[in-house]
């Protein structure tokens, strides 16, 4: 925790934006324009808020030429608020990094390859095999099973849990109690009961992957699990044995893939969708939360399911409803039919006896 | 685990009620009617178990008055039997709660601030700027990040992590493999790909909160995610950055509340529920389990989503017919139509040529 | 990470099926017919994946009678060749398994008993009054509380924590970041507020039990939360206080059990399926993923809920016209009514005047 502080002014040549105000005011920390204090800095990416500018406390604002117009305090003018906004906050980060070298806790097996240039926190475990690249960060209590690879500054939060013969690439980021390479739930039916089938398999995590915490990637049966670069997964998410995730996708908390099933590139999955198992996913599909996925998805859109939420009493009313939906419509079918021979019936006229 | 012994005499005291029965019966334990036994004691909270009274082995029970009058054996009388259970369990828990003092294994940092009377558990990480206040219990291989901060009674079960900068109040307890402080899932879209937002916001949770294991709890990405005093969270349940949970509401195991979500005070939130981000829940909301949430909601009360449960052979017919509903609905506003024109028809008479 | 390797000819001895082909050939894994090399074997289970056969490239495959006709390579025949696959795959399971020992960091309560057979990883800690059972393998980082049970030959993945009193049989396997025993989600109502109530039960597991990573069992109330023989848990399963769940019976990743249910014997429980309390569910129930069941299953069968996915703009359509169906369905009913008595009227002829 090392509180960080700027002048307006140097932040300014430092993100290569304009200035307008006073360069000397002591910024320590960003904040929303709601809760910025005098010592904070604020910014408006979308023009919506642009009302909370007349209100802030914000020491400075990062706006775009347009807003910075209308508000008369000090400014940063740049022509992408949002990207400044967040190069602005990589200096801000109060995220302890912690310096190179083993602590004296930690054990690593002699087998190990630990580059001299990585970090490796109290109490974790490094087996046989296993192998630690440059800049990589293994945080306290992590465990690294035997012949597993951690890539170039690669970060592991404290309680990673790695199985053994598990690959993670460059610049990834693996968030407290994430376990990866974990048994795939895979038995054959015994007659009562089940065997268990062995995982041979592994995983091959890509670069600047982020896997949040309790996420759990398991390992194949036989080939390996495999995570293309650029992905990103939130937190309690199950990425089950054999599943393939393109690059660039990014699945929100509480998604469970299932067995084998072959996920796109640029897809975006919401919180608690469900994934059967031995599906293709297409590139570019984007599923709503607690969407339920039981057949493959050909196409590029947007997909849901679910039913939306109403107060119970009226809830309990449709969903019995629901349940007799089939004969309902056949009802319907049948009524037509009845409307149908009446209507022809009367435009034949009335009967002549 | 230390066996804890009372005799029914000295019970009734403890508890404050009466006792009708023999006051020498050693009681060293609680137990359900249903497979207490005779050194155990049971108890009678709801009316519709008195049935079980005639048949429990149980060596004493807590029972109301009227409850006494029918049953025969050894009884504490209270005019609350619930609350008096929770009374006496608490006698009777053989919960181990460890000894102040700090294991010599756990690595505390020279900057890091631990009350005399709290208890610091083997291989535990407390680093730099963190404060443990009076009587608080940090379990075995906890983590405790850099400036973060534990309230006073306040209990970390084992193998709990807090990231950096995290406030827990007095009185708090946090199950195993919780994760508090982990970062927001927020990214800016590259093309292609996704630009991690460094999550400067921390996470303040009040007093008196417990939260299960496998929760996680994000950290806000500028202002702080906020729990209030009382809230109770089962395991599995995911508070994304910048959530606002107002004080008592209770959460059930394996909900997910998305980001920058505010819920009132005073709500139950049943298992499993899936509630969007940016929405407002109004305190005193009750939702059923399973419930998707992708709306605000202004008012008090129940509410539910989702289908009934059905053989599956029903079941993939009404789902079949759920995919046609809106058409279904158009058509019969069309027979509906031609009934009308058709009774407007009749009405008129026969045609006349 | 032990790399093995077998002859053909060594292989089919050992695995007691019939060799045709070369037996000189070196074999170090399996892998799918599709990616397989020339030193790996490969199987066919499926006739469906027949046509596979002619392209791949392993040295050697496991087939029945029928394949082997067909296929012209190197074959293992075997009457049922999913078996002989299971079998040949734990012959070459890298999975390392730690030799039987303390390790020297690990912190033993001198109140602890460990089987001199037994291993114990770097850093563990074992509770007073625990008992660890011959040839059990407690992986580095594990928590085993005080007086809890771990049976013979059973494995203990790292970092998983058993809270005081639980029980464990033989032959399990748990995976690292399970938690069994940590307190049921229980209170009483105070106004306003809650009041936790002890946990006092324990946790009973039996033998051959397989548990998922970050899956919890949360202790019971009063009597013991009980899991059945030979039963399979994926990861990030609840199952709450008190419930019971029958021998054999398979449960899969992310769903939910609630309080006090009961599940029979060899049910099978679909992905994400949310349980409510309470309920008994009869032996052999088949759920599939995502159900929600609110109420006891009396008969065995396969059962669902929920609805089919849609292409966004289409479900939003006919999700809302769900929120009428009670009311279209009322509508129906009076339709076919006037639908009758338009019959009726038409049957009896025109009106006479």
């Amino acid at each position: 925790m090392h509180p960080v502080s700027w002048r307006l002014g140097e932040l300014a040549t430092r993100l290569g934006v304009t200035l307008r105000g006073d360069p000397e005011v002591e910024i320590n920390g960003l904040a929303s324009l709601e809760h910025a204090q005098a010592n904070q800095l604020g910014f408006l990416a979308n023009p919506k808020y642009c009302k909370q500018l007349e209100s802030t406390a914000a020491g400075g604002v990062i706006v775009d030429a347009e807003a910075a117009e209308r508000f008369g305090g000090n400014s940063l003018i740049s022509p992408h608020p949002y990207s400044t906004y967040i190069e602005c906050a990589r200096l801000f980060d109060p995220s302890p990094r912690p310096d190179p070298g083993i602590d004296s806790s930690a054990r690593i097996s002699p087998e190990a390859r630990v580059d001299p240039t990585a970090s490796i926190g109290p109490f974790a475990v490094i087996c046989s095999g296993a192998r630690i690249d440059a800049g990589a960060v293994i945080g306290a209590h992590c465990h690294v099973g035997a012949g597993a690879l951690v890539g170039a500054r690669t970060r592991l939060y404290p309680q990673v849990v790695l199985y053994h013969g598990v690959t993670l690439g460059a610049d990834c980021i693996v968030h407290s109690h994430a376990v990866i390479g974990g048994d795939g739930f895979g038995y054959a039916p015994l007659n009562p009961g089940w065997e268990k089938i062995p995982q041979l398999g592994g995983v091959c995590i890509g670069d600047r992957v982020e896997i949040g915490s309790m996420t759990t990637v398991d390992r194949g049966a036989l080939d390996d699990t495999w995570i293309g670069d650029g992905v990103k997964i939130d937190n309690h998410v199950q990425v089950a044995h054999n599943v393939r995730i393109g690059p660039n996708t990014a699945i929100a908390s509480g998604t469970g893939i299932s067995g084998s099933t072959v996920i796109g590139r640029n897809c975006t999955i919401g919180g608690a969708v469900g994934i059967a198992g031995h599906l293709t996913i297409a590139d570019g599909v984007h599923l709503t939360g607690m969407a339920m996925v039981t057949g493959s998805i050909r196409e590029p859109g947007a997909y849901s399911s679910g039913t939306g939420l109403m107060e119970s009493r009226e809830w309990r009313k449709n969903a019995a409803r629901f349940r007799q939906l089939d004969e309902t419509t056949r009802r319907l079918k049948e009524l037509e039919r009845q409307m149908s021979q009446l209507q022809n019936h009367l435009e034949a006229g009335p009967p002549h006896d």
